[in-house]
């Protein structure tokens, strides 16, 4: 299918250097990305992992940004026809073309740009939220962030379609990586339960980052697609964007960002900042968190574990848990006159903030020991977590690592133990990969 | 669950003289089934066929209209819980409560004086609707009546979902009798598909009656339910309000609304008007098509078969076939300078009008004959159809039964055996009765 | 000018009942009024109070009610050319057309229906303007009803400008009897202030009726105009709509008005019910105050008069003393249990409601001595004032005083002398007509 | 009054690192500017053209931008009364005062970083009416620009509403220099204009510059205010976003409009582009445009005086001929793909853009004589009446020139001529000053 989309709303008003901006993209560097995330964008009918095989599946496709006097157009030639109906792009996979161009085209030019004046990381972070239009001045907080495995049962996943039932009974509207699986389940659920509460403005916000787009293409019910430059900027998005946070059975990115959130809120300087965080799961996924309970504890210690509560099976607790949580989030802002749009007052370090690229040097330099501040800790055992993801699913990481051999982990005796018994429940609950036969990208070492 | 609601929209503004023959219904004869209707919309949740067991099961609920000097507020007492979400109402639940005051309390009462003004059976149709704000006038034909059963099995209930589906990613609106099963699967596909065209004014339209809410209580994404005052008028406010109508595999209720259709569509005054109608279910729903096209043709003939195309197993073509279908509505509306919002040049004859009331005379007095021109013929088969649907679930007719025995059909033999084998073919398909054994309520007699 | 127009809003989903009836009008007793009507609509760029000499000069304009299967179309010949720009009806004008449509024709089936039902006086005033969609529930008291003479002095309306800029920047809303002179004024002035204060949803609610909309035709900022069926209802609409009254220097018809609210107000049921009253005009207009405020202590008493507050030449006070008064309204309804969007609690008795119709006999019969409740004397010294303004500038009753000679009217001779007085003033004060000589349409008799 | 002030809209979402720049501002050199600017505009109801005066008056009047952690509040100590209904600012002036702290303080920011970024001029002018949400895509061409002066007769004003009512009749916008006189006339009749064609949302558009807001304080019917950084920015602004232009009478001020205009126009690019160029004023202006006519074709001839109409005393014909020539800009518009929002095919030379200091070097230095090409000398001229428009009326030109003596102009013979002949016109006509003698701050030497 060929055609040709005019954006609307955002790109709809550009100067003549933006014009010009956006059309030498179509020559740089961003070029391949673009139309990789545009690709995957116009697949998000298929559940896959597999960014390289959708490339090599369409491989005529074209993407090219024009101008006219008017605007920009986008052109795009042998476009996958489940994107279409009866001729005519689907509207809401027009919005995430668009998103793409946003994010990635329009975006990377004024990053640079804010950097340079001084910007720090966390406004650059609102800047593109604000730019997204996703910051609504004065809502009421209502944002719950859903984290959880694309990989999971059929069974975790009807329990993740409850939870967002329940959530969205309450008006409480949903963010999530914006893959399938877990990203999906909840945004489905609330959109049936605010159809029953008229509520016909709600949000269903996707936060992805280029790297991890063609592998969790965003489902059709995400009605807000953002994509952060990297891990961390995204990671900020969810935790300064959101007012809450669900964490549902997952793997290696699950507990990346049950870490992230960990590291952050354990800093002194968090304490008085209130951000619910909830696990659950069915019955079956009890084990599960026993099993990262348990690691977190040894690990970050009870200070640690008492940021979150654990709820086996009970979506209507769950949602009763959030909705009261949420309640507190707003007098807290209220109080300390924080804004409800961006978590401006949550400290965030440069640990976090500052991207982590997983080359074998930098992985095998992880300090992955006890014997430093406990939130220093946390922060390395996120970007090992980061880069496992990387190696698993991230097509230039799984390449080096084809080429250049496994990543090499090392530290504390203790903590490697645990990392290997949890990292070897993953791959035996195959919360590893949507399909396929899984073999790790790393090895423990002394 | 005891709580009080203030109407808002249609019976917001109320003069004192409405207002006190709506606080004197407390006390007459349109009580008790305005509780009973009441109560099945509270008990949206859970799927049944039995008003009775219902009333049984909330002996004590209550519901009174009182009022205050700025309008009416209804006050309900031991409401069914699952109705409320954190002690409030859930809001389309409160919608189609207030659905229910305004069209079985409001409404009865102004029927007689429309009535005694002159109007006819059409134009009171036409004034219910109007009241319930469901004429958008100048809006482009896209509503599409979707009939079928209501105890239909799992995957006719998935053929109908994806069906919605692609009605709704080509932004049709769907209306149905607002029960379970076909008339739920449709709404809830087209609600995904709305949702990825950013379509957030859907419409889902329920048209129920007195005698069925209780047995088909609206499901909960009806988001315009109406209730009209009895089953002809019900079926009339179908076919004028929308503008194409597929059948999905049902039971007699089904073949009642079928006959209906062909009986007028049959009549020479209608030869000019166009409504696409379109037979469809999954292949195992195949012979079940064959059986009722064989029925029809040898009753009715060949010039009622062509008025239907039956597809089977090919949502995407019946949504094709559909969407042409409605555009062929616009221009011939068009043409024939008839609005889009109210199909009045279809004509419709009194024996399709008035209300046929199911007594043991009434259905043994029915002409199952050929002797007679074909859209009488149809207009009894109709009535026969509309009577067996009253003694299998409306309690008072299965009472009725239960004293004086089966009603008696004659006719035809020829009808009468093609009518035997059809009706056996639904008890055995178990198409009469959500659950629980089926013991017919009719005998066909010579 | 010759154009066809299709009713958008109300009148846009009609039964065909109601088109045969809105058609049967082109040849009954109404199509003369509407015509007239319609007429005066499309002149109201023209200061004039000669709906006779309107028709004259636009003898061949013609006005028909048409059917299409989607309704009804007006057909406009020979229209003055004013009313168009560049071919095209102005909206506002086109509205106000409609609403004569609305009003004059449909409604009058209506209003028989409603009382052979048992509809009373009220509840017949409160379904027009709720027809009209005049009734805004859950809005906040602030709509102000000014009353006053259209044959003002330059300065006086310049006065009535100025107070309702002061209005308006307090974004309070304006009712009138939507004529010229102190009907236009405090509207405009509003205009502006609620452009100021971003309100673009003021309301400019002018309040008719056949027998006077010809020589008071709708100034062209009304952008809500409603026809009431006879001066009673329409005075009844202004005192149940409005939520406080402002009068401006008048003549015989502002007499009625306040005769009219004084006479209820006075009624002991009304004791408890808050109407803010103030009568204010620019210094010149302080004799004509004094003269009325004399008048009425003479006739009615003290407790007459101690429920209005005479405000001269102070616009800022004037706003703020009805803007507090507003706030009581409101809070005095919440406590009551009334609607802010119609009067309920006000008692109108019916010799305020039959509607008078001011023949020589009936004004001869009027008792105008003290010797009765003094309600009931406001009630006929109301009726008395009313069946000057009709000898004034109604066409039938001008005629009528031709042929048979002046009204006779007689009383006490205190309450006679009084009015001599106050009649005479009006007449040097040029208050009775806009334009030419007058002379008297009474005779003050023993 | 004080009053604290939360911005919404446009800056009610911002960055740390922005609001720091704002917070900033308070010591700053844009602080002196932002006070006079604030105090301008809560001074709009009195019409004036000397800030110094205004300034002096309300020496104790304080603005402060403070910081929350949900954005940025604006402080106000001592200000205006008149700005001020029952303790809260009036809606419109609040709205003036963002614009200020808009376009004074943010924007101040943001130009010095766009133009590092390769932004040319007329993207500046581009992104200050962007970010002020004054582009609005794919709306049809209906702005129209009305220049001239802010001292003009009664008999000028009051036709200056009438062409502003007849526009308003045909549905178009006005944006002006947001001052009063010719300035204020053609939005008060478009207002009256536009409330009868029920257009809600007409748009009344200020453009000015900090230097001139003190003397032409926005009116308050202006409903987009917009202060662009320097006069050379706002002219451009006027002519990419109107789409045609009226001339009033006016003085030097409507002069170098009138130069800029047909300087760009002139230029041989822009010889398909089409500026609808209209110059009326009523019967008494007729001296006065024949005057400007004379001395347009003895300076830059034939070519230039066929660019525009001249239109006496008929209100009608020059809103029926612009909006014949808006239909040309359309159809051009859509040919030549050019945007409707902004008139990016029109080319803009560097003398127009580039900011003239009005020094006494710089004056003295003007080259006009005609041994140039046309657009050249045009643009000489439009600087020699900017500088003449600094010397009357802007604080720190007037002092300058109290300081070092008159500006001194040059040029051939012929050319100063005329200039001092139309420039006694203008002295004789007051057309210099609102009030006062007027001593001018010019001489014409060899």
């Amino acid at each position: 299918m060929d055609i040709t989309i005019r954006p609307k709303g955002q790109l709809d008003l550009l100067s003549q250097h933006e014009i010009s901006l956006l059309e030498g993209s179509n020559n740089n560097s961003v070029s391949a990305l673009f139309r990789q995330c545009a690709l995957a964008v116009l697949s998000c009918g298929s559940a896959h992992d597999d960014g390289h095989a959708l490339l090599e599946q369409h491989k005529n496709f074209e993407i090219n940004v024009s101008r006219s006097s008017r605007g920009v157009t986008l052109e795009l030639t042998n476009a996958p026809a489940e994107a279409f109906v009866e001729g005519k792009l689907i509207r809401g996979i027009e919005e995430h073309l668009l998103a793409v161009l946003r994010d990635i085209v329009y975006i990377q030019h004024q990053v640079p740009i804010w950097e340079r004046n001084g910007q720090s990381a966390s406004d650059v972070v609102f800047n593109i939220l604000r730019n997204a239009r996703a910051l609504k001045p004065r809502k009421k907080p209502n944002l719950v962030v859903c984290w959880g495995g694309h990989a999971i049962t059929n069974n975790e996943y009807n329990y993740t379609k409850e939870v967002g039932y329940f959530l969205g009974l309450r008006k409480i509207d949903i963010c999530t990586g914006c893959g399938t699986g877990a990203m999906k389940g909840p945004m489905k659920g609330a959109t049936i339960a605010h159809g029953k509460q008229r509520q016909n403005q709600g949000r269903y916000i996707g936060i992805t980052e280029p790297g991890i787009i063609a592998s969790e293409a965003p489902n059709a019910i995400v009605n807000e697609l953002i994509i952060l430059p990297d891990i961390e900027k995204r990671l900020e998005a969810f935790v300064r964007l959101g007012h809450g946070i669900i964490v549902f059975p997952g793997g290696v990115g699950t507990c990346e960002e049950i870490l992230y959130i960990l590291g952050i809120l354990m800093h002194p300087a968090n304490k008085d900042v209130i951000v619910p965080l909830i696990l659950t799961g069915p019955k079956e996924a009890a084990n599960y968190f026993t099993a990262l309970d348990t690691f977190i504890k040894s690990t970050l210690g009870d200070e640690a574990s008492c940021l979150y509560t654990i709820i086996i099976d009970d979506p209507v607790t769950v949602a009763r848990t959030m909705s009261a949580g949420l309640l507190q989030v707003q007098q807290s802002r209220q109080k300390q006159e924080d804004a409800y749009h961006y978590n401006w007052l949550l400290n965030v370090e440069p640990d976090f903030q500052i991207p982590f690229e997983p080359n074998h040097a930098n992985m095998r330099a992880l300090n992955l020991s006890k014997d430093q501040p406990k939130e220093k800790l946390a922060a390395d055992l996120r970007r090992a977590f980061s880069g496992i993801v990387a190696g698993n699913v991230k097509a230039d990481y799984v390449y080096l690592i084809k080429e250049k051999g496994l990543y090499q982990l090392q530290g504390d005796a203790d903590i490697m133990e645990k990392l290997d018994a949890l990292l070897n429940d993953f791959i035996e609950q195959k919360r590893m990969k949507i399909s396929g036969e899984y073999s790790p990208c790393y090895e423990l070492v002394d």
